[in-house]
C-alpha cells in the first residue's frame, strides 16, 4: 500500500458474524508477496442481495452475481484482487465458472449460490491455475478476522475500509459487518469498488434485496471520486440468519424499521470510506442540495457539483470559488433558476437568491476550506426535493497516481 | 499571459474583412495594463447568426444575445475581458444595456443591432462607469488588426486564436476570418469560450443560423477540455454582405455548399484551438467513434471518453490503457455491445470484438503515444453512426492553474 489517505480512519472493532467464516490466501495473481483470494463461507439459509455496476461493458462476474442474485441464496463468497477479468471474453468466462463449479463441489451447494467478484488490471483473463490453486489452498486456511479479509480485496487502497452496525429485531440483537475497498468512484484497473456486507439477522432475500437497494440509494450511488464508472462495482449483502429473529419479510415485521436504519448507516459508512480513499484525496466534501424540484433531481445537480473538475480543484485550492458552483448546478440539466439560487460554504452564505451576498465574512470561510472535511450548500429555491452527496477533492495526487498507473 | 501552450500554433494571416472594423481599448476591467474591450462595427445590412451556452445559470450578456438574434441584424459587437457579469442580478444586466444604449447611439442604429459578451470572473457586477469610459475611448480608437482584436478579447489564453477560410459564391471571391478565447470548453471564471466570425459573404440571416447551428454541431459541440459548461460560451457569425454575392438563402444557391463548407473549416479549426490552449494540454487527441446506433449516439458515447479523467490521464501518462477506453464507452449510456466493441490507438489495432488483441505490436503504440497528437478510434459494431471528439490530456499543469485561480 501507499502512504495511507490524510482522511484514513482506523479499521474498526468487528465482532465475529455467526454463520460467515472469512479465509484468504495467495493465489499470486501478481507478483505481490500477499493474500489476495478471499473466501468467505455462509451457512445453510443465508440469503443475499445485491446492486452491481450499470457500466454496460461490464464483468462476467458482474454477469454472473446478476444472475445467481435471482436465487436469493447465497452459501460462498469469492475475491480475487490484482486482476478484474473484464473484457476479457470466452476465457474470462471460464475461469469463473471453473471457480464457482469449486466452490459448489466443496460445499455441496447450487452453483448459483455461490458469487464471485474480481479486481485488478482489465483485459488480462483471469489464470484459471491460479484461481483453481487459490481457491484449493483457501479451504485448507484457518478462518481470519474481517480486517485480514479486508486487506485480501484491497488493491490500490490505501488503508483497510470497515464499517460495523447493529439493531434490535424481534427482541434480538443482531450484529452487521461490512468491508469495501476502492480508491475511485471507481477506476477500471485497480481501484473498482467492491463491497460486502454481513449479518447474522434472518432477512428474506426479496425484503433484504429491497432495504440494500434504498440504502444504496442514500449511500453508494451519492459519492463519486471522478464521475468514472468501474465496469466491476458490486455490493453485496448477506444475511446468515443465525441470530434467530424471525425472519424480516417486511417493514411490518417488528425490528424491520431497525434494521433498515442500521443497513442505511453501515452502507453510508462504508461509501464515506471509499471518498476518504478517493485517490489523490486531501478533503472530505459533503454537497447538500435542497430545494430541487424532487430527490432525483437534487441528487443530479449535487453529483454535477461533485463531479465538476473546477469545483473540486478550487476546493483542493482552498478557493471559496462559489462562481464554479453557479456553472455546475446551470449545466446539471436540471430545473434551476439562476435568481433564485443560493449557496453556502460551511455555515456562511456566499449567494442568496442569484446575487453574490455583499460584505459576507469571509474569515469564517477561508477558516472552514483550511479544513479536512467541506460543506458546501446549495438551494435552488424550486421546490422540496432534497439530496447529499460526498465526493473528494482533485489534486496533484490524482494525476501522479493516475497518469502513471500500469507501467 | 503564461508560457504558451505547447500545442500553440501561429496566429494566421488575416484578410480585412470589408464592413467589419476592428477596434481595441482599455476599459481597466482588471489591474493589467492591456487592451480589455473590443468593439467591432459593421456596415448596414449585416447579418448575424449565433449559438450560445446551454447552461441555465447563463449571464445577462447571453440573455441579451439571444434576444438581439431574433432580429437577425448586426451593427456593432462589444466584447468585455476581464469580468464575465455572469450571477450579478439587475446590476449586471444595467451594466449591458448602458453599452447597448451607448453603442446604438453613436450608430445611430437599434439597440437590437447590438450584441455584448463578457468574459472573466464571475459574481462582480461590470463596473458600468469603466464600462462607458472603455467604449466612449474605443470609438476614437484607430481600427487595429484581428490579431489585437483577439488578444483583447483573451483571459487565461495562452495564445491568440484566429483561423480563416474562403469560398467561390455566386463568382465572387468571400472571406471568413475567425477569433476565438478560451482555455477550457470552458471555465466559468476566466477561460469562457467566447468565437467570432466575420464574413463579407451575403448571408440572410435564417441561413446562416441554419449553417452556424450546423457547424457548431461538429466543431464546438464536439470538443471538451474538463466537461465544465461555461455559463458565458457563445459563438457569433456576422455576414456584411460587401463581397456582393447574390445573397444566400438556401442550398439552392448558387456557391452555398461552398460557403457552408468554408464555415464548416473555420468553425472546426477554431475549436481545435481552443483544445489547444486546453489547461494543462500537452496532447491533443482525437477520438473517433464509429459503428454507433447513430450519431448523436456515437457523439455521446466520444464525449464520455473524452471526459473521461482516467483516460485522459492515462494519455498524458503515455500509456495505452484502454481498458479505461472501455470503460467510458461502457458508462456512455448509449447502446453499446462489450463483445462488439473495437478499439485502435493511433493506426493499430489493440482490442478486436470485446477481447484484447493478441500479441498486438506495442512499439507503434508506444511511439504514437510520446507524439503531441493522439488519434484513439472505437467502433462499436452496431450500426452506421460516427463522430468525431477533440480533447487534450489531464495534467498537473490543469491541477496547478485551477487549484489556485482566484488568489
Amino acid at each position: 500500500m501507499s502512504a495511507a489517505s490524510p482522511l484514513a480512519i482506523p479499521f474498526p472493532h468487528m465482532p465475529q458474524i455467526a454463520g460467515a467464516t472469512p479465509r484468504v490466501a495467495r493465489a499470486g495473481y501478481k507478483d505481490w508477496g500477499r493474500c489476495d483470494l478471499t473466501f468467505v463461507e455462509l451457512s445453510k439459509g443465508t440469503t443475499v442481495a445485491g446492486v452491481t455496476t450499470r457500466n454496460v461493458c461490464c464483468s462476467s462476474e458482474v454477469e454472473l452475481c446478476r444472475d445467481h442474485l435471482k436465487g436469493g441464496r447465497a452459501r460462498g463468497l469469492v475475491v480475487n484482487a490484482g486482476n478484474s477479468n473484464a473484457f476479457t471474453g470466452y476465457r474470462g468466462r471460464e475461469a469463473v465458472e471453473a471457480i464457482v463449479a469449486q466452490v459448489a463441489g466443496h460445499l455441496n451447494c447450487a452453483p448459483t449460490e455461490v458469487f464471485v467478484s474480481s479486481t485488478g488490471v482489465i483485459g488480462v483473463p483471469l489464470p484459471r491455475d491460479k484461481a483453481e490453486a487459490g481457491v484449493r489452498a483457501v479451504f485448507d486456511a484457518t478462518p481470519c478476522s474481517w480486517e485480514d479479509a479486508c486487506n485480501a480485496i484491497g488493491t490500490t487502497d490505501t488503508f483497510a475500509k470497515g464499517a460495523t452496525a447493529s439493531a434490535i429485531v424481534d427482541g434480538r440483537s443482531v450484529q452487521l459487518v461490512g468491508i469495501i475497498k476502492g480508491s475511485g468512484m471507481i477506476a477500471p484497473d485497480m481501484a473498482t469498488m467492491l463491497g460486502y456486507i454481513f449479518t447474522d439477522a434472518a432477512v428474506d432475500a426479496p425484503f433484504l434485496q429491497q432495504l440494500l437497494s434504498a440504502a444504496n440509494d442514500r449511500s453508494f450511488s451519492c459519492i463519486t471520486v471522478d464521475s468514472d464508472t468501474s465496469t466491476s462495482d458490486t455490493v453485496l449483502a448477506f444475511a446468515t440468519g443465525k441470530a434467530g429473529n424471525a425472519p424480516l419479510r417486511s417493514f411490518e415485521d417488528p425490528g424491520a424499521d431497525a434494521f433498515a436504519a442500521a443497513l442505511d448507516d453501515i452502507c453510508r459508512q462504508l461509501a464515506h470510506l471509499v471518498v476518504r480513499d478517493g485517490e489523490g484525496a486531501q478533503k472530505f466534501i459533503e454537497i447538500a442540495v435542497t430545494g430541487a424540484m424532487n430527490d432525483e433531481s437534487a441528487r443530479r445537480v449535487g453529483l454535477a457539483v461533485a463531479n465538476s473538475p473546477l469545483v473540486k480543484t478550487a476546493i483542493a485550492g482552498e478557493d471559496a470559488n462559489w462562481g464554479r458552483v453557479v456553472m455546475a448546478v446551470g449545466k446539471a440539466g436540471e430545473p434551476a433558476d439562476r435568481d433564485l439560487l443560493s449557496i453556502r460554504f460551511g455555515a456562511t452564505q456566499v449567494a442568496l437568491n442569484g446575487l453574490p451576498v455583499e460584505d459576507y465574512d469571509e474569515a469564517p470561510v477561508a477558516a472552514h476550506l483550511k479544513g479536512q472535511e467541506i460543506e458546501i450548500g446549495v438551494d435552488l429555491g424550486l421546490g422540496r426535493g432534497r439530496a447529499t452527496i460526498w465526493t473528494c477533492d482533485l489534486t496533484h495526487g490524482y494525476i501522479s497516481i493516475n497518469a502513471d498507473y500500469r507501467s
